[in-house]
């Protein structure tokens, strides 16, 4: 049998320690191509590069792996490799994005360069996870991750229900050992922002974002509840933003039933 | 009664045809402020700025409607005009983002700036609606959008379901009259991209972008249908992207139910 290929993207650039890290455990699962951006695109939620072109330039920086380094959002990374650099070729089984410097549970999702590749792939019926681990830090710790990034990833190439993406949040390594996978909601949440404003050597206001995670959700059915618990969070994810239950409402009130 | 502070924002821009024409709609309805890009900032997505500093300048470009252009995309500006410009003061009861140039129905509310900066809104559980006109010219001709943006407006005013933004798409202008409203579901369609390459001065390849629209879906309850037939479509879209079906298939799969 064929070894699955993989497409690794992710959000953090090309030359982050997480991406090396999703990298070389999924060398152990299946043939990897790499398609990622050349800089970091943290924040950069399913935008895409329309009003500007995209360049891309073959990368030698992984030992043996095809790899290239895109101008680009994560988003175009995964839509270049299926329609140019994969165009004429065998489309990849799975798409991976990560290892994300950073928590991207519950309302985190919609800002996420590295779900939107993920979800970019779902689009396309590819299977795809992205992959974060709770510590922002340039330098973090990923040695926890291994076994359980391995083992969903294997979980996922045995099928999983098409269209959909999985969120995937590791909490940050402690004493603990992690307890499991959680398979939950989004939970209810959001950020709340501060913007400090400082003055530039012109006397110019400028304003830096800053904020605070506000979770206004006590399920534990939720990603939130799994990562203070030290379980895996694994979030399905779907690209149709429809508020189904809000239609019979709003025709009502609008008086369109 | 007060009139109810509307803010505005879009993604074309602050200086782009279809801002101006929604400000001049909106100050009919109430008290206007806006808070929008100092450049385009089409397909951004729900990008927010994470690694770089904003900017904000008044402005005086819109004749007796306090203005301010911010660096940073549609989210950003929702998040400063609340938690920077009107921090201590009175909150939107409405955000309107648009009129677009542009369709931003089906698949593409992902891709959209106009749409985040509505989802943005309803995160705070502002009312909030995204118009965009299905003509991506920069001369577009937005006259025949005034009833139904004003109709749309007044409704959403009178209370909708919390939580929730409209993403309003309105058929281009034609020899027709628009036919009426249609509360749908998102269509289900994706674009089929095709990365054109063309050679610099130097001979080093670059990438442009172009795509064509596939709708796979043959239901009359979408948005697509709605604006092939001459209807203003109005989707309820939440923030939720949880695949909540998927939830116990993934459970009963993996083996944790």
């Amino acid at each position: 049998m064929n070894k699955p290929l993989i497409l690794v993207t992710n959000d953090d650039g090309i030359t982050s320690k997480g991406i090396l890290h999703l990298i070389t455990l999924m060398k152990e699962i299946g043939e990897v191509i790499v398609v990622a951006p050349d800089r970091p695109q943290s924040g950069m939620g399913h935008a895409i590069t329309v009003n500007n072109f995209l360049r891309v330039t073959k990368s030698a920086i992984f030992e043996g792996v095809r790899a290239y380094e895109c101008s680009g959002t994560p988003a175009d990374c995964v839509k270049i490799a299926r329609h140019s650099i994969l165009k004429n070729d065998r489309q990849p089984d799975l798409v991976v994005s990560g290892v994300n410097h950073g928590s991207n549970s519950s309302i985190s999702i919609l800002y996420s360069g590295t779900m939107s590749a993920a979800i970019e792939a779902a689009i396309e019926s590819t299977p795809a996870i992205g992959f974060s681990l709770c510590d922002f830090s340039h330098d973090a710790d990923f040695s926890h991750t291994d076994e359980m990034v391995k083992k969903i990833t294997n979980l996922v190439l045995k099928g999983m229900p098409s269209g959909i993406a999985l969120n995937v949040n590791i909490p940050k390594k402690n004493e603990e050992e992690l307890k499991g996978i959680r398979i939950c909601r989004q939970a209810n949440s959001k950020w709340a922002e501060i913007f400090e404003e400082r003055k530039d050597p012109a006397d110019r206001p400028y304003y830096w974002m800053t904020g605070s995670f506000v979770n206004f959700d006590n399920g534990e059915d939720n990603d939130e509840w799994a990562i203070a618990n030290n379980y895996v969070s694994v979030v399905p994810c779907q690209y149709d933003l429809t508020a189904h239950s809000a239609i019979p409402v709003l025709k009502k009130g609008w008086g369109l039933d």
